[in-house]
Formats: structure tokens, sequence, C-alpha cells
């Protein structure tokens, strides 16, 4: 029995895998809202390389050697792990494979597509990156990508963030990352924010338009966005077309695939390699986007034009939406707390090629316990969403007998969040 | 250009290597102090299994099929990997390749020798294990071990330590392990303590004292340890072979081997397997044990019969020791903070064949942040220290032009103590 599956690092994907031809229909173009300009900054905001992703219609885009030559150096590919003695404890038919994104230095799939971004603006000769952060996956991931590609990072870090979790800015500073509680001085946004309010704790909307806007005042200064665009998904293809090439090894075929949702980078990236099959009808897979029972945007969001962000500077796109100014209640899962959805994730869950379930925390927390009991890894509190799909499939197996073969992407390890674990040891969470 | 080297999971080792037949000179017994006793209660501390191995005079034991099956569990064999862009950066002629003992779930090799405590324990029908934790990787790898062989496991852990990582904490509980503050009211000592000072802080040696006794009192239970002793080395040969096998497919052989050293037994695992080679001529390699200047034993201590704790409840061992009652300064590397070392490691220094070398941690942080800005990973602060004397090295080979083999046992990461990195930093280490 294989235990992981491994592959050596000249099998990192020399092509990334574009979704937008295969979508059983066209995807919607993002466009202006009435007051107008949003589409045209665009180009001040990001680099050459990612908006001409963004719009493409070719199905394979190559990879650059420079990049894949950071994807080597980080460990891609990630091994495929199976969950052996999870399927003995759940008693379940059913194949359990993990595959293992947490092994990234910075212990999320985020990397994939910081380097992929740092990269294209160092080509078009911008000197710093900003973005924003609210968990701070994506900062960690940013401000590293930005080390690598001698590039300066600028992250703006919702306050009340900054404040209760000091270690996640350590890591962006061990990383050279500018770390900033937003609101900030340091925008006019910011000021007027801290004017208004000089305690002001903060939200990812507020750090989102101090991010776009550091970047718009500065020619040498690009945003960057770590979910919901095109481009984004399509640097996160590298996680599908690696565990299509592991199956094969282990000579299975999914029948279920399962990953968390926030902006849909980590799913998208995860299951789009395997859509294409779906449709010429090579394989019979479930696809199951897991995401909170407190931010249900696939199964209670409507499918329409929204903002990207709270303050309304993106373009609109066509996605489920909560509503640009849903404010999610606190979860532990930080990085799945978004109003909106990625639109080619969007538009599979419409046109039916993709199931959303949403999964209450007190059970997620419980599953990411009793994954780590089992597996030794403890999971994100992001992870454990679709950790709990997952094991409510294998013990449906159980029940109808089964031999299903399910593929969660394990999205990144808790070792920065355990205090959502330590407060539902202590009951906190109800 | 490889970046990695992966086995399969059946490249797992399937046998341990003893280096006992293999010391240029027989290895001295521990012996009972003047008091006696100490070795008599061994077999009430100890599985049959590890007290064998602890003697044994055999070169190669066999790892049993239950234990292996765990390590290709838990992502056995360990990838080695080559630290190409921090080459680049030191502008160095040397290949340094490091070994990643930090993909263990838990973070560190600690686990590699747990599994098989607690295998054997198992086998001998005992129900929980004991141990202190100082640093916490310890605690942490034998209650994840613990629950994947379905016992029990008691941590003591330095109480100024689980006020201060509280984090550490939560681990160990993810785990199910019981996290007991020492000095508690649970074991006689524990209680002499707590009589003497409610507010007792603690330290390691009264958590070991504690832990020792908790076992004595219980025919149902084995107290268990981490370091120093033949039987845990011997466990994390599986590090050294698999280097050794990597190395081979790298078409490389070492010129100089590193590891960080406080009880000693990831260097002993990750050099032992080499040290035949050196007797025999076939290689021509340095290994140097890297230690804190503020816990100096192989540079400073003296080799002689000293306890291996603080109470004097052990047999007498020959190591250098800074003796048995050193207390060392408070440095973040928690790891690394001990007053003596194993004795096969001893026996190794003592007769020339391995070099101690001790290192500042203002030094050492800096490394850890050099090597995290080039290659992604942040190591935990005991494996600063091996890669601050790596980068040494092939600075030096920068100057001499020599185009060696520096290979590096990365025995951790640092996600669960960043804040050491911040004190660093922030200026507070100096």
């Amino acid at each position: 029995m294989m235990h992981k599956i491994t592959l050596p690092s000249d099998e990192v994907p020399k092509k990334w895998y574009n979704i937008n031809p295969d979508l059983p229909v066209p995807l919607p173009a993002p466009k202006n809202p009435e007051e107008g300009g949003n589409l045209e900054n665009l180009p001040k905001l990001f680099s050459k390389g990612v908006l001409e992703q963004e719009m493409s219609q070719e199905r394979w885009i190559k990879i650059p050697k420079e990049v894949r030559e950071v994807y080597k150096m980080i460990g891609r590919p990630s091994p495929l792990f199976r969950a052996k003695r999870l399927e003995e404890i759940l008693d379940t038919p059913a194949k359990i494979f993990y595959k293992r994104e947490d092994y990234s230095p910075t212990g999320s799939h985020k990397l994939n597509t910081a380097i992929a971004q740092a990269y294209y603006a160092k080509k078009d000769g911008v000197e710093r990156l900003t973005t924003e952060t609210g968990a701070g996956q994506w900062g960690t991931a940013l401000s590293l990508a930005c080390s690598m590609m001698d590039m300066d990072c600028t992250v703006y870090m919702v306050r009340v963030s900054f404040n209760q979790k000091p270690f996640r800015k350590t890591i962006m500073q061990i990383y050279d990352g500018e770390v900033i509680p937003s609101p900030s001085n340091k925008t006019e946004f910011g000021r007027k924010m801290l004017a208004e309010n000089p305690d002001h704790p903060g939200s990812l909307g507020i750090a989102i338009s101090e991010a776009m806007q550091d970047a718009l005042n500065d020619d040498n200064v690009y945003y960057t966005l770590g979910s919901v665009l095109n481009h984004v998904l399509l640097h996160q293809t590298v996680i599908g077309l690696e565990t299509k090439k592991q199956l094969e090894i282990a000579g299975e075929t999914p029948d279920v695939m399962i990953g968390c949702v926030g902006g849909g980078s980590n799913f998208g990236g995860a299951i789009f390699p395997f859509i294409k099959d779906q449709i010429d009808g090579k394989i019979d897979c479930k696809f199951i986007a897991a995401e909170p029972h407190s931010c249900p945007t696939l199964t209670k969001g409507e499918y329409c034009y929204d903002f990207g962000d709270t303050a309304g500077m993106t373009p609109l796109m066509k996605m489920y939406t909560l509503g640009h100014d849903f404010v999610p209640p606190s979860v532990h899962a930080g990085g799945l707390r978004y109003h909106g959805m990625a639109p080619q994730v969007a538009l599979l869950v419409h046109e039916g090629l993709v199931e959303g379930r949403s999964v209450h925390q007190k059970h997620t927390f419980q599953s990411g316990l009793d994954f780590a009991k089992a597996e030794g890894v403890v999971p994100a509190p992001e992870t454990t969403h679709a950790l709990k799909v997952a094991m409510d499939e294998a013990r449906e197996c159980k029940k109808t007998g089964e031999e299903k073969t399910i593929v969660v992407s394990f999205s990144g390890h808790g070792m920065l969040d355990l205090q959502g674990y330590d407060d539902y040891i202590n009951g906190k969470i109800v």
C-alpha cells in the first residue's frame, strides 16, 4: 500500500491549465459599475502578465522557467497522501487521499500564485507589491515571494488581526514584508478612517482599499490579490495537475473531490484539471466546495454581478455573493470569510458541475481534531471544512458499502491557528 | 539540478543502525551512584524492547513492521533538499543539502523515537507513558505517538513554559496528551516542591523527577526520554540511513555534516550511519556538533561520569557534562539547554571523530532569518545553530574555492517558536 505518492522535482507542471475554454458556458466578463472607471484602473494595479492571463482563452499557459524553478525550490510537486489510519478509524470502505499543500514553506497553497504574481510584476519593472491580509496566510506567502524576487512588499493587515495574531506579523517580517496595521496613516482612505475613529479596528474591506490606493499612487507599485481572480486560480492549477498524475500512479480515479472555499482559489486549483474529464464523461466525480455555515456564499448567496471588495473599487464580477457589504461573523477560519466567490467556481456551481455545501465550525474543529489524532497533521481551520465533508462522505460509504475514492485538497496546516483549537477544546465554540 | 531527493514509502529503512559495535573504543557502561539502586529501577521505567536495544552490540536492529508502517504514514522517508538559492546568495562553490525533519507532522525529528518507544511499551502491555517537556517538541511527539498506539500520555511541562507557551499545550491536547504544569500535586516530589513554594516556576530537573516517580508508582506505566540514551539515538538513525541513500542518488559524498546538539539525538541519528565509512577511510568528512554558547557541553564540559537528570535519579553515564546541577541560562533554543550529552556522541567527540562547536544565539537567529529568506522554511531556533555553522563552512569554501558537499540535519521548523524571532527582530537578543 502506498502511503504517499511523491513526484520528482522535474515533474513540476510545465503549463498551467486555463479552464476558460472548457467552461460549459462562456464566463461573463467583468464590467464597470455605473459610476465607471474601475476596469480602466486595472493596468495600473496589475502586471501585463496576469492581466493577459485573466482574459486568456488558451487552454494551456506556459509556466515561465523562473517560476518553475522556484516551484521546485519550495518543494513542489507536493506529495499526495493516503489517509489510511483515518479510513480504519472511520471503518469505511472508501479510500481517502489528501494533497499536502501544507508542505509549502509558508504552510498553505497561497505561495503558488504569490510567486507567479511577483515574477510578472518584476518583469514589468515594478519594485514593490501591496496587498491586504486578514487571517495572514496570503500576506505571508506574498512576503516570501517578494523576498525571493528581490522586491519590497507592503501588507495592510486588519488592525484587530495585527493585534490578536502577533506571530503572523513576525513571520511576514522574517521574510522582510512590511506589515502595516490598517487603517493606517499611509493612505488617504486610512487617514479618513482614523480621523473618524483613532482606535478603528479595521476590516478587510478597508485594508483592500488601502492596498489599492497605495498601488495606484505609485507607478513603481502593483497591487496583488490572493484569490477570486481567474489568474490566481490559473496559478493554483499546479495542485490539480500534480494530483491527477499522482492518482494515475496510484491507479485511482476520483469519485469525490473536496476543497474548502473562501475566495475559491484552493478549490478551483485542485479540481479544474478534472472538470474537462467530467464533461467528456471520462470520470464520474462529485465536486464539493465546503464553505462555513456563517458565510454561506454558495448555499445562500445570489448569482449576480457584485463588487469584489467592500469599498466598490473593483470591477463588477458575476458570482455568488452575499452582498459586498455583508460582514461575516468572526469565525476562526478567517480565510473563508469572503462575501463573494471566484467567478469561474461560481459558474461551475451555477451550471450544476460543483456542489456547494456549508458546514458549522463546531463540527469542522471536531473533524480537525479527529484528523490530527489519526494522521498527525493539524489542519488549518479552513482545511477542516473540507475534512468534515470528506469524513461525512466516507461515513456514507460505510452505510452503502461503496469503495469510493475521495480526494481532499489539504490547503494548509494549523500551526499558527491553534487559538481556535484551544477555544474548541475548552468548549468556547458552540 | 535536483532540488529535492525524495524516496518512496517502501524505502523507509528496514533496520536501525546501532553504532555500538563500530565505536572506536567500547562505550563505558552506565553505573550506579554510591547510594545505589538507580540501575535496578530501569526495568520499571523502560520497556523490554528499548532496554535490550540500550545494551545491544548487534549492528543492525530490525524495525518492527508496525513501527515501519507508522513511519510511512507520517511521511517518511523525509526529503533531502538542496539549498540552491542559499548557495547563490552566499556566492559559495559549496553545495548545501538539508534533510527535512520538519516535514514530520509534529514539526521535528522527535517522532521517530516516540513511535518506537510507544510501540515497545504497548507490547509490554503498559497503558500509559509519562515524560517531561521543556521546549515542548518532545511532549508533542510523544502525545501523538501515544494517540497512534491507543495509549494514554502524561506530559509534565515545566510550569513557566506551560504559562509562556500556551499553544504548545494546545497541540499536545489536540493529540489527547494530558499536560500537567510541573511542579504538580500529582507526585510526592511535586507536592514537596509546591509546599516549599506554591508559585514554583518549575525546572526540567523537577519535571523529570515527577515523570519518573509517576511511572515508578504504577505498574501500568513507563517513563520515556526524548534524547541522550542509546536506544533513542538508534531510532533516530533512520535520518542518516535515508540521507545516505539520497546522497548516493544525488551522486554526492559528504565533506561536512552538521547537526545541532542538546541531548544529541538528532545529530547522532543523522551522522552515525556515516561514521563507519569514515573509520574505514571510504569518506573524508568533518562532523560538527553545533551547540549554544550559553550551554557549551562539548566545548567547555568535562568528559566524566554524571547523572542524566538534576535530581540524580538516573544511573551515572560517561559523557561530556557541565555538571548535573548546571542551570543553563534561558535561551530560545530550549531543546539545546541540557547539561550533558548522549554518551555515544560524547565518545566520538572524545575520540576526535566529531568536532563540537559553540555558537551564540544572536548569530544563530540571523542565520535563521537568512535561511528563511533564501529557502522559505523558518527553522526552529535549535536548527539555526546547525545552519550558522553550515553557512560559516560555506563562506570558508568561498575563500578557499573548495567545492565541498555540506549536509545539514534540519531538525525542525520554527512555527511554534516565533517569539524568539520577534525578540531578535526587535533587538532584544544581543
